[in-house]
């Protein structure tokens, strides 16, 4: 267990007291109400975490185990057999953890994964989209520059980073209805997509990564458009997009020299601040992009 | 010809005028200068217009070629032997229209049309990125909720819409950095893509059409992207997302039941409007978003 310390502005993990620290944590520019304010405010509750196998989606898997003492969750991943840090998971905590296959480039997977979601526990209270693309060698390299853009990788980047999340929603969607917040302290159930600041047209001052970027700004349309269609129906779900800083994980790690001294976050530091803004998430949140420190990032 | 009278806040259309009006008007929310509001201002140049076969790329053509009287058209459509208003166009202005096949989902034919146009003129001036889809009956239906939306609609408009036009700049930028302002009234060569109101994410209210408005906002993170990059390089050319408002043509046509009294304009005016703005493009309107009248669209 870890502790945030504020140090020139940021918070920085060291060990120890996280939970308190988180409790007495209050995010600027979400909506909370001290009655919400403390962390994790769900006892109970399925989560499904979707990009399971590593990085920040892993972390979600471990801190909604360890800190969410009745609450279920189902870890999506694309090869079960592969993902080991999974397995140990499943070794601590064999009653609360299940493990399902879901890639999100073969809509099946997401359709089955559904339906065993349905026949184990009928409802979900929260979706985290966190799969995402950014470099494959030999097969995605981020673009520095036009003349290197290519159709293949615009393509493919869609296909994991936008379409996947939505298809995943589609999917889960009766079964998020169904669970709303109930077992949970919240008032509705949650769907959260790992987006990036990368993706906002408004803060782009960088250029360069056309294909990822592209993929992300189109995540927040398609996240957007689905939190004004269940705002109008009144479904007890509630969508947000989240960019949970630059993280120590292996989509990062080509890129992190030009990272600014402390502002490379750990996987626990970056997923405890989610979770904050996850377990606070009210209706008038539905349809906004926040950073892991709660402000609000321009589309 | 046809003149602008302005109607209950609207600019309407009716026969005669328009050039004189034009003049007169100021495009507000868009940068001008006294010697340069004049319409057209530039007297040469080549200009290409992809996706000329109909609705409003086919306007382009026919008022790039009959208002600007020295100007070369290179008008690209997927079929040029079935693109009977082109041969039209084509007998009229034999030697100052070049008709060009460019299918925007087949690399190979946006490369030949950019070696067929440096071999015949060696630069470009203006580019306008017409080509869009929004339905195509049997094949891609606009999703009016979550649960119709399906992969393969999300991926073709993401081609044809996002892809299409980028890949167009990719292989057309050698030819408007050589061509710049040159021949024209315009510092800069001019990139225009047409996108859509509903590709804002900011503006959006209605939800629905998951498909369109995401690759619509895919299409403008990569254009400003990209005058991110072209502003850094400094080369003389300036890219400009517009929105046409709603126009009388076979796209908008299924829809136009829903569209207000007076909100629906002719090709005429909408792509006057259009051209008015293009010729007024300025380095300062790089990366921007403008709708017909010229105010800026937020992200
Ligand atoms: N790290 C950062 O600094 C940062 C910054 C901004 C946003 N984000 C976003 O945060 C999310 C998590 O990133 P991360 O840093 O944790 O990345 P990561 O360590 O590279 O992990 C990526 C995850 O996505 C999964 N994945 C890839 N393709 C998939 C597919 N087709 N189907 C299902 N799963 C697939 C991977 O599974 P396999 O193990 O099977 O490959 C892996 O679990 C991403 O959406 C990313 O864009 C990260
Ligand atoms: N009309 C409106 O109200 C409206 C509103 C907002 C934005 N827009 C945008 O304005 C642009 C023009 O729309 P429009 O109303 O003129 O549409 P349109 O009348 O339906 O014409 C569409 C054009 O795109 C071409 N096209 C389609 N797929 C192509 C491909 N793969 N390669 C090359 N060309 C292709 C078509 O060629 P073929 O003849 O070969 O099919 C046709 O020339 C679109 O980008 C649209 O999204 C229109």
């Amino acid at each position: 267990m870890n502790t945030l310390v504020k140090s020139g502005g940021a918070w920085l993990v060291s060990p120890s007291l996280a939970v308190v620290a988180l409790r007495k944590m209050r995010v600027s520019g979400l909506a909370t109400s001290s009655s919400s304010s403390s962390f994790p405010n769900w006892e109970g509750g399925v989560s499904m975490v979707q990009g399971a196998s590593r990085g920040i989606g892993l972390e979600f898997v471990r801190q909604l185990l360890e800190n969410n003492k009745k609450g279920y969750v189902v870890a999506t991943c694309r090869n079960p057999k592969e993902a080991t840090s999974l397995s140990d998971l499943k070794n601590r905590f064999s009653e609360r953890l299940f493990i399902q296959k879901l890639d999100v480039t073969d809509e099946t997977t997401i359709e089955e994964s559904a339906e065993s979601v349905r026949e184990r526990y009928g409802s979900l209270n929260l979706l985290i989209n966190a799969a995402g693309i950014l470099s494959i060698p030999g097969v995605l390299q981020p673009e520095t520059t036009l003349n290197k853009v290519e159709k293949s990788s615009l393509m493919l980047a869609y296909e994991v980073n936008a379409v996947g999340p939505i298809l995943t929603m589609k999917h889960m969607w009766p079964l998020l209805k169904a669970g709303g917040g109930s077992g949970t302290d919240r008032e509705v159930a949650v769907v959260a997509n790992l987006s990036a600041r990368v993706g906002s047209i408004g803060d782009n001052r960088l250029g360069g990564w056309h294909s990822y970027r592209a993929s992300k700004t189109a995540l927040n349309q398609l996240t957007k458009n689905v939190s004004v269609e269940l705002g109008r129906r009144k479904d007890p779900v509630v969508c947000i997009l989240l960019h949970p800083g630059t993280v120590d994980t292996d989509l990062s790690r080509p890129f992190q020299k030009n990272v600014p001294e402390g502002k490379l976050f750990t996987r626990e530091y970056s997923v405890q601040k989610l979770l904050h803004i996850i377990s606070n998430a009210k209706k008038q949140d539905n349809g906004k992009f926040f950073a892991w420190d709660g402000q609000e990032i321009p589309w």
